[in-house]
Order: structure tokens, then C-alpha cells, then sequence
């Protein structure tokens, strides 16, 4: 027995779930698991680390550096710390620096493996890998927890859960109608009715900034820097375009564009931006019939910070939330990075935690308990054996049911009940065959005896 | 697009899981999740990876090495690497050796956290973390992966699922029943008839050891030793201890009390070995009236290699499979640890893989279908919009239905979903109001043509 207490919280931006936590966790999954399903979407589940090669090099430099790493073994250890020492000594400029700057260089010689970062790029790398196992159009669905080494925050946090649903396989933009209205779907079950989604496309923000003057080897960061417009609004996004040297009439003109109401205010002339805006009112067409009808709006100021997007492009909001409960579009090349040929793809990611930050302030979740619905109790040595087949006959009966390991008194027995909010409770008392039941029957409790028999249907 | 194909296995000792697999899966761990609380565990989830501080010191030296270790990020990454390189210089000796061995002094410099080893150790942490907000005996099932950074083989993975199930507050030994009874009832709704739950108790080990003449600072590893047994046999166990010291006397008593065929037969003088096998008997009395009942065994050869165990240990197996499909026990000082007081704690592990892969081998998985049960076509372009509506309404009325993202010819819609194995094809035919029907209809499809009103309950 030690004498002090160790540190026993969950790691800097982790959580336990306790009980409640988790229930509220599977009702929100489950509701999402069954909808995707309706939509013929089928389960995925990869592992948790994946080879640093397969995730480095596709979320950006930022991302790369969010990656968690996983320590080398053994010998490839030691010889990793032994590079790793000479290259720091040799370009010491790239590595050190301020404290949050990570060390690419030296992490790549130490770390062979790294935490799922999104469930998108293994998603591709499984296409790559099973090509013939699975279906030439193929949609699949996952939720697991991903993890990026960012500063913990208000509803951030470095262990979190995304929930997604994908379509392989096909070009078509029926296939981005059938993702918006799977998501919307999923928001209608779990009883929001104030969500938009937002739409966008890749190419129409590429022909902005084509039309705007900007150089193409600026795209990248201009269109980061738009997808930053709900966080640090025009002002802070044209000091951003401004820092990346980009003139003020360019800025002008891009500002204008991505702030038109509709698409029919877009008089293009602008060939792929026409194409762009074309495939928009088509998914705006296809979503009629979907419950995505009355929640899908076009957004000229959406961007999307993620570089592998090709052409549509989504994002789910709600009123009172900074920020979105999900995001997704298309993605055409990614397989192709790894397989070497191309397979168009598009899908959504759903955040579950902040939609249940949301859930939570709005106090939508049903009452649930985690717990038992009985609980046994022997108040005498000689009744464990016969506690232990009345524990056991309830739990036949479909009960959820908690025998009392210790010889309890009746008072400290219902007390502790109570206060664990199990409404009922079954007392065994020596020589005496029928069993004695206290259950919760608002507003109070009852107490009478029943025989064995009766018990399960006298429970309330 | 690259030329070239990338390497997009899963890492070595992890599997990707298909659709088929999740869903076999998820049958196993649905049938344990509800027996689980029909037993009054509550659901418990904790964080991927733990504090370093927290894991080492649990699970004996080669447990240590095996936990996946997690790099350091930014600054800290760099003083790591640095004073790992002196720490190399100085202390060569203990560092470098054969490959796979691990270097422990210079991977703490370098990393901060470890992937989650089991799920007993979290489960103490959360116990001592949240005293207060748990109840006095609480009941916490947990099913989750864990990782060990161990050598592959044939049904052992670097990441693999526990199922675990823990009574924490009450030294009573009715919690060892509850939790045998709980166990047995996962095996016997899993269609388990045969499986055997050894029980043995590390007092009645630790009397034979003494008994024996055995000193006492040699009683771990002689326990280790005979946790061998199953796997090297009687002669493997005995030049494992002759090398550890252990005269060929002390072995031969050793041997003959591990050996005897029931609890009646040891005649023991020795008081906590007579106190063990007393629990023993109590543990199998209190099991009659559970599922445990026919399957439970005293077996005094079985050992378990952790080290946190204090009474009562566990072991639960099939005759056709070499090891364990889970095991348990009573661990009376490993809250203690984190928390600075003891909180007595007995539970149980099952191992999903061990399970699955004897199930696959008797084929005892009930038929199931990941996919959708209708594929909905248009065989046209101008029916898209149509058809998504007719997609709509199966969708809710409760069916799994997979659209078409392309207009597709008859032939090919239906070849592809019989390959597929969906039993409904739905064709959409131009200005034709009623809905074309391809169903599996034992022993062939039945091709017709239906109302959309009628169409829901003609699917097969």
C-alpha cells in the first residue's frame, strides 16, 4: 500500500467515460450506425496506428505534425537515437525552436508508426489494398476514434470520434445527394431540426481565384485562408491574403465573389467555375426527394481546410455553434496515391462529440439508465446460495439485475438503491420463502411480499 | 496519379476488417455487452493511450517492454533526443544487445505515454480517480482494444480486443461468483457447451512454494514457471526452475502437490493454505445456482503470469484450443497503488480473438448480411430523381437500401447485386409508373412488376 496518490486523471486532452457517458455515447452511435445502414452503407474498422508512410504527406504540413508517434523497438530504437543525435547536431536550425514546434526530420528516424489521424485516408489505403474484394461501387461506413496532437480546447479535445459514411467507386453526383441525405438523416433521428448543409465546390473556388488574378501557386493558401471566415471574419481573412502577398484588388474581387446569396447572382464566364456551379444545382436537385431538402444551401465562403478535395464540398452547422458538426466532399485523387490509378470517391465525416455538446446543452437525449433494475440482497449468510438463483432466474426473465455480494441490513440495503437509482429492490429473509419487494411506483415506494413466482411480473 | 502501388497492408500484428468481420464481431460482442448487463455492469470506455507512470511497474518486466510507447512532441522531443543519445553513450551496455530487445532507460526520455496494455490497470486508475462519483461496490464491464508491442503469430495480434468484466469495493467471494457466473453465461449464449473454468487461488500457489521449501524471493518466478505447464509441459516446467536455482526436492514436492486431482486430496496443515482452498470450496459452492455451475474446476497447475493477483485466479478454456480464451481473478492491492489505500477488486477478461477464431472453426456464427437488402436502379437518366424517392420511402419503412449512382442496363444492375448477394433489385423504367421487382425467391429470382404502394411488403 503506498502512502500517496498518484496522478489518476486521463491524459492531457483524453476522457473516461464513465456509465452515463458512455450510454449517451451509444445512443447517439446507434442511432447513426442503424441510419447509414438504411442507406446500404456497410461497417469498416481499421487499426489504430498506421504505418507514418501511409499517413504523412496527406493532411498538410500542419496535420503531419498533429500525427501522434509511436516509438521504434529495440535495435532500430537505438540506432534511430543515434540519427536522430547527428541530425540535430548537423541542422540544429530545423529542429529546435520554439516548444509546440515539432522536428519532422528527427521524428521520422525515431517513430515508425502513428496514430489514426482520420478515417478517410485508411479508408483509402483499404480500397488500394482489397481491390477485387469489394464491390467496384462501394459504400462503407466507420466509426472509431481518430487523434491529433493539438492544444486541448472547449470541445477539443486529442482522442475524439468521427463518424463516416463514404461512397467508392463512382463519379456520379447521385452519390453526393445519397451522402447529404444519410447525414441529414442522421440529424432528423437524433431530433435536430435547425441544421443547414452547407455546399460548395472545389472547382468553383479554384475559378474565383483564377478570376480574381490570383497565381495558382497561391490557391492553397488563399482558399485556407477563406475557410478561416467564420472564425476571424473578412477583415482577418484579407490580412491574411494580404500577408501571402496578395494585391487588394485581388482581394477585392475574391471577397466579392464568395459573398454573392445564390448561385444565379454568379453570371460566369468562367468555363470550369460553370461546370463547378452546374454540378451544385444538380446534388440541389437530386436532394428533392432526400431528407438533406429543406437543410442543403449553396455557400460561396465555404472552403474546407483539407487539401484532397476534388469537387463538392460540404459542411454541417448548427444556429448556436461556432463551428461545424461534421464536414466532407469529394476527394478523387487520395486512392489514387495510394493504388497508383484512380477511383473517385466522396463521403462525410460526423463529429460525434460536439454533436454531443450540442445534444447536451439542448437537453435532447431520452432518460436512460446504465444500470441495474434490480438489485438482490440476502440479509442473512445462510440466503446467498438461494440470492444467487433468484439473481439468476430474473436475469433469465431479461432483467438487468445486481446481487449484493455482502449480507446487507433492509435500511442500508434500499438506501444504498436509492441513491444508485435502481427501483427495485429483493430482500431474502431467513425461513421465510416468499421474497420481499420495495419498488419505486411513483410517488413513492411500495413494500409487500410476493412469491418467487410472481417477482419478475410484480416489478415496476 | 503515381505509378506506382504503395505498400497499403495494416501494420504488421493488426488486421483490417471488412464488413463481414465487423459484423461477426459485433454479434460476439453484443451477446457479452448484454449478459454483461443483465449481470449489473455498467459500461465503462477510458483513453486509448495512459500516462507512462501509470502503465510501467503493473505487469512485470516483459510486460513493460511490450507497451507501445508514444513520442514525445516538440521541444520535449528534442531535449528526449539528446539526453537519450548521452544516456546511449554512457550506459552502452544495458542499451545495445540483440534486436527486439528495448532499451528502457533511454525510451522514458523519449516518450511520454503508452498505448492501453489491458484494461485492469485503467479501470484502477478510473477507480482511484473518481472516488466519490462511484458507488461503494461497483460493477464495470469494458470492451475495447489493447496493444502489445509482441511477436505476430497465428491467432496473436499487436492489437487486440478484451472484454472485461470487474466487481471493485467488496472482498466477499460471492463477487468471484458473480463474475464466473457472468463469464459462463457469455460462453454458454455464444452456443459454447464444452468450455472448462479452472479455478486455483495464488495462496494455495504460494503455500505449495513454501511447503515446498522454495524461498520466497523465488516464488514469483516459480509461479511463472508453472504458468507454463499447458505450453512446455512437466519437463519444460522443471528445467525452467532448475535454472532458476530451485533444488530437484523442492521441484519433486512442488510437482506432487500441483498434481493432485481434487481440492479432498490435499491434506494440508499449512493454516493460508487451508484458508485458500477454503475459498475454493465457497467460490464453488456459491456457483451451483449459476451458469458456472457444470463448468467451474478446481486445477491446482493453474498459475496466471500477472503479477497484481491475490486470491482466487481463473482460466477458461476449450478442449481443441491450446491457451486460454480469457482469464481472472481476485486483485486486492493494484487500486492501492494508484490510489494510496486498497480497494479489494476481482474480474475476469475474455479474449474476443480466441473466441472468434474457435467459433469461426465450429461455424457457429448465425447467417448474417452486412449489406443492404433492396438495390434501387434507374434505368434511365430523367428516372434519378424518382428513384431516390422510391429509395426514401423503403429506407422508411425500415429496409437497407443501396441507390444506383448510375443509370445502369437491367442485366448489369442485376448481375451486379446477385454478386453482390442482395436479394431485391428494384428497375425504374421510363414513363412506366409501376416499379420492376427482381426477387430471390428460393430456388430462383421472380421477375414482376408492382405498384409502389405494394412494393415494401413484396420484398423477399
Amino acid at each position: 500500500m503506498k502512502a500517496k496518490k498518484a496522478n489518476t486523471a486521463p491524459p492531457k486532452g483524453t476522457r473516461d467515460f464513465l456509465p452515463v457517458d458512455v450510454k449517451r455515447r451509444e445512443y447517439v452511435t446507434g442511432i447513426i450506425r442503424q441510419v447509414y445502414e438504411a442507406h446500404g452503407f456497410e461497417p469498416l474498422e481499421t487499426p489504430t496506428f498506421e504505418r507514418l508512410d501511409t499517413l504523412l504527406g496527406k493532411y498538410g504540413e500542419e496535420g503531419d505534425q498533429l500525427v501522434f508517434k509511436i516509438l521504434h523497438r529495440g535495435q532500430p530504437m537505438v540506432d534511430g537515437i543515434r540519427d536522430a543525435s547527428k541530425y540535430l547536431a548537423g541542422e540544429a536550425a530545423i529542429i529546435t525552436g520554439r516548444s509546440g514546434e515539432t522536428a519532422p526530420g528527427a521524428e521520422k528516424l525515431l517513430a515508425d508508426m502513428g496514430l489514426r489521424y482520420d478515417l478517410t485516408v485508411p479508408l483509402a489505403r483499404v480500397v488500394a489494398e482489397y481491390q477485387g474484394q469489394l464491390p467496384a461501387i462501394w459504400r462503407r461506413y466507420q466509426i472509431q476514434p481518430v487523434w491529433r496532437a493539438d492544444t486541448p480546447g472547449k470541445g477539443r479535445f486529442r482522442e475524439f470520434y468521427q463518424c463516416d459514411v463514404d461512397i467508392v467507386g463512382a463519379r456520379e453526383l447521385l452519390v453526393e445527394a445519397e451522402v447529404c441525405g444519410a447525414v441529414s438523416e442522421c440529424m432528423r433521428r437524433l431530433g435536430f431540426r435547425d441544421f443547414e448543409l452547407k455546399i460548395n465546390h472545389r472547382g468553383l473556388l479554384r475559378a474565383f481565384i483564377e478570376i480574381a488574378g490570383i497565381p495558382a501557386e497561391k490557391e492553397t493558401e488563399a482558399i485556407v485562408a477563406i475557410d478561416k471566415l467564420d472564425k476571424i471574419g473578412a477583415g482577418g481573412v484579407r490580412a491574411e491574403l494580404t500577408a501571402k502577398g496578395i494585391s487588394p484588388a485581388s482581394q477585392d474581387e475574391l471577397m466579392r465573389l464568395i459573398s454573392v446569396k445564390s448561385a444565379s447572382e454568379l453570371q460566369l464566364e468562367h468555363l470550369a467555375g460553370k461546370a463547378a456551379l452546374a454540378e451544385i444545382s444538380r446534388v440541389l436537385e437530386l436532394s428533392k426527394n432526400t431528407p438533406a431538402a429543406e437543410h442543403i444551401k449553396f455557400d460561396p465562403t465555404l472552403a474546407r481546410g483539407l487539401g484532397y478535395y476534388t469537387g463538392c464540398i460540404f459542411e454541417l452547422a448548427v444556429k448556436d455553434l461556432a463551428g461545424s458538426l461534421g464536414g466532407g466532399g469529394r476527394y478523387d485523387g487520395l486512392v489514387g496515391m495510394f493504388l497508383g490509378r484512380d477511383i473517385p470517391a466522396c463521403g462525410f465525416s460526423l463529429g460525434l462529440e460536439r454533436i454531443l455538446v450540442v445534444m447536451e446543452e439542448r437537453k435532447m437525449f431520452p432518460e436512460r439508465t446504465a444500470g441495474a433494475e434490480v438489485m438482490v440482497v440476502a440479509t442473512d449468510e445462510k440466503d446467498l446460495e438461494r440470492a444467487v438463483g433468484v439473481a439468476y432466474r430474473l436475469r433469465e426473465a431479461g432483467r438487468r439485475v445486481e446481487l449484493m455480494p455482502k449480507v446487507e441490513k433492509p435500511g442500508k440495503a434500499r438506501k444504498s438503491a436509492d441513491e444508485r437509482g435502481v427501483p427495485n429492490v429483493v430482500l431474502l429473509f431467513p425461513d421465510r420463502p416468499e421474497l420481499n419487494l420495495w419498488s419505486k411506483t411513483e410517488p413513492e415506494r411500495t413494500d409487500r411480499f410476493v412469491a418467487e413466482s410472481e417477482l419478475s411480473a410484480s416489478l415496476s
